[in-house]
């Protein structure tokens, strides 16, 4: 198994997340994405849609989008509910994680951290991740996990944007990152964007 | 069961398509976003991010995410393959269905039809949505369905917001269209926006 992925990508990181979780053999292979690897004929043959993370089984076959690599590594593990209910309440969250939280704080947070944007012009997206961070909140005022009474994937793909994100959280949300951060095996491999993610140093992705 | 839906909302219509496929009884409940009737109190409780559509199960629990709502109705029936790679082929297009078709063709076509924006303004937005095309026509280039051999509910998420492109389809996408259409229990209930839709003229959402 081998994981094309991006050091500095919240996506790449949450699949790191369960991979360290499930103690996982995969060879990394690293994507500079500011350097222009996702812009190689070779990348387009990986992944059409020129993204990280990407998945490739021993077989050859791949699977791409961050939540769907997640999905099928905790196939038949602790990490997905075995109730149709429980499964679908997980692939709600991973849904609301793609549209609220890295639309409303990774995208920010990106923006912000490698000035592409002031905080004038992020403020818009900001207010969505604000939004998103209460109603997680809101879900973990009661509960220790996001969805049933043990630890899931939509735990750890929530982890990685709301753990940087660039505004205050609630309460409850910071109590439960601590109660994810001490999962065995939870590892943060999260790194900084480096500096070729500047406008103007590498490609002219994003 | 019960479905809250609007009626001219593409993520509603998904999941109306394989109700219909699966020839399942449920309720619908009619919710007028421009008229207001997901910013009450009310509508919070069912969904605190007030978004439609919400499946309300007989036991009280919900589920909302239209794709999640799919994936709930679609376990143990052959719109969800059996195998995991199969079922995270099916997440994945699920995820390229709301960050490239939903945001890409349905995003800036209702901008377009209610009058919030021009067709340069929704340009840079239209061009995601014309790649995503291109990538979805070359999936379809030679095969009749999104992920193995069956039609799945990953073509019935693709098919609502594909199916009103505001721009042309490649031929693989046209001819896969006519597939999905041809399909047992297919009903085209999708209906324009109303007028109310109009800046001004409902609520201040959207």
């Amino acid at each position: 198994m081998r994981l094309y992925d991006y050091a500095a990508s919240g996506n790449c990181f949450k699949v790191r997340l369960l991979l360290g979780m499930l103690d996982l053999d995969c060879e990394r292979v690293p994507i500079d994405i500011f350097a222009g690897d996702t812009l190689t004929c070779e990348f387009a043959m990986l992944n059409p849609v020129r993204e990280t993370p990407v998945l490739e089984l021993d077989s050859g076959e791949r699977i791409t989008q961050s939540n769907a690599i997640l999905w099928y590594l905790a196939e038949g593990t602790a990490w997905l509910p075995d109730t149709p209910l429980g499964r679908a309440q997980v692939a709600q969250w991973l849904s609301f994680e793609q549209e609220r939280v890295m639309g409303g704080l990774g995208g920010p947070r990106f923006r912000l951290l490698t000035g592409r944007a002031t905080a004038e012009e992020v403020e818009p997206r900001l207010a969505t991740g604000r939004e998103a961070l209460a109603i997680l909140g809101d879900q973990l005022m009661a509960r220790d996990w996001v969805v049933g009474a043990a630890p899931s994937i939509a735990d750890l793909s929530l982890f990685a944007y709301v753990s940087v994100a660039p505004v205050e959280v609630p309460g409850a949300v910071a109590a439960w990152l601590d109660r994810v951060r001490a999962l065995p095996g939870f590892l943060d491999d999260f790194v900084p964007y480096p500096d070729n993610a500047r406008p103007g140093a590498g490609s002219s992705i994003y």
